[in-house]
């Protein structure tokens, strides 16, 4: 019974999810679902990826939190458009809370659309939202062991940013470890190493995401 | 209906944690249910625990993890009884998975029950599992504004432990604000600063956790 009603939840998500994605595709949107442990850098990240390409592509973002409107205080202040999901509780946002949220965006011009998740290494990996790619951070100081213990979220990405790299000499953080075994789960995802707070490593994030708008615009 | 179907499962839920609690009152047990974002540091803190107060009370250890069996093997080492959960891709453990890692756990004798939950600042704060008190860490590098933002976990501990003292020359963390947000939040809290690698400042948790301890026998 229980089983049968999460089924239920999950298919309908997809259902929402696809006509997001429809949604996208037909504006030119490409749309990037950003995932990560609580304070592993996705703001920081969000903001870095706004400043390095703002004024190549026109961003819009959709802030998810529990509770609490910060968030989306932050990418504010970079002048771009920005709609908060409160989930009021729940430990993930949805391809529902999405669709309500793009309707009090303006989507005019925009080819990129950037969801921050709930901060959870978890529960956002199973919903999908209509975006094109998962992205997720993983920050040096949760240390290695995490592709073996919460494989999904590495296995439905498509981009693993290693996060606060100004930390390595500081925490006990095995790096070959960390992409030997997150490689060991999906043999396709793309690696970087970076550090938000430093502006470190991201070039080869910004010219991976940029490939990916440009790509977009040609279909 | 969905929200029905939720209430239903955790009021079951409810129902097996007061008979998991019976069972830890009747045999003089302490249980504490220990929770955080993934790599806060819970297995080392269960670590430092067991070290500092083995020889005192007699402890066993219920390790939850979504799969996986390395945190389990790290406690074992230390020479007590563990049992691991694995959730299967669930994101918290309940009171039913407790319930049948018990009958596994050799308890003569055992004074406290540490279980550590799975990694994640959301889902296991909505489900008992029996637990005398649960405990959180916030780890220094996840920053202050995670009372903000994930209220319920600060809001159902008795105990707050911010884990990873040693970073704080290389993390943005407002002590202040965070202790501030917390009590906002909770008021009852108990809150040390601790690094478990440095084993600094642990002596408070030590104490406050045997209290509990003790008082338990008295009943």
């Amino acid at each position: 019974m229980k089983i049968s009603v999460v089924s239920n939840i999950l298919e309908a998500n997809d259902r929402i999810a696809a006509e997001n994605k429809a949604l996208f595709d037909e504006r030119g949107i490409y749309a990037v679902n950003i995932m990560s442990s609580p304070g592993a850098g996705k703001t920081s990240l969000v903001e870095k990826t706004v400043e390095a390409l703002g004024d190549r592509f026109r961003i819009a973002v959709i802030e998810g939190d529990i509770q609490d409107t910060c968030d989306a205080e932050r990418v504010a202040r970079l002048g771009i458009p920005v709609v908060q999901i409160n989930t009021g509780g729940a430990c993930h946002i949805d391809g529902n809370m999405v669709r309500g949220a793009l309707s009090s965006l303006d989507l005019d011009g925009v080819r990129l659309l950037i969801v921050e998740n709930v901060g959870n290494l978890v529960c956002p990996a199973e919903f999908k939202l209509g975006e094109h790619a998962k992205v997720m951070l993983l920050s040096t100081p949760e240390g290695a062991d995490k592709p073996a213990k919460y494989p999904l979220m590495f296995q439905e990405s498509s981009v693993l940013l290693i996060n606060k790299t100004d930390l390595l000499p500081y925490v006990d953080f095995d790096m070959a470890k960390a992409r030997r075994d997150a490689l060991a789960i999906n043999r396709n995802l793309r690696i970087f190493e970076i550090s938000c707070k430093n502006a470190e490593g991201l070039e080869g994030w910004y010219g991976w995401l940029s490939g990916e708008i440009e790509s977009t615009r040609k279909r």
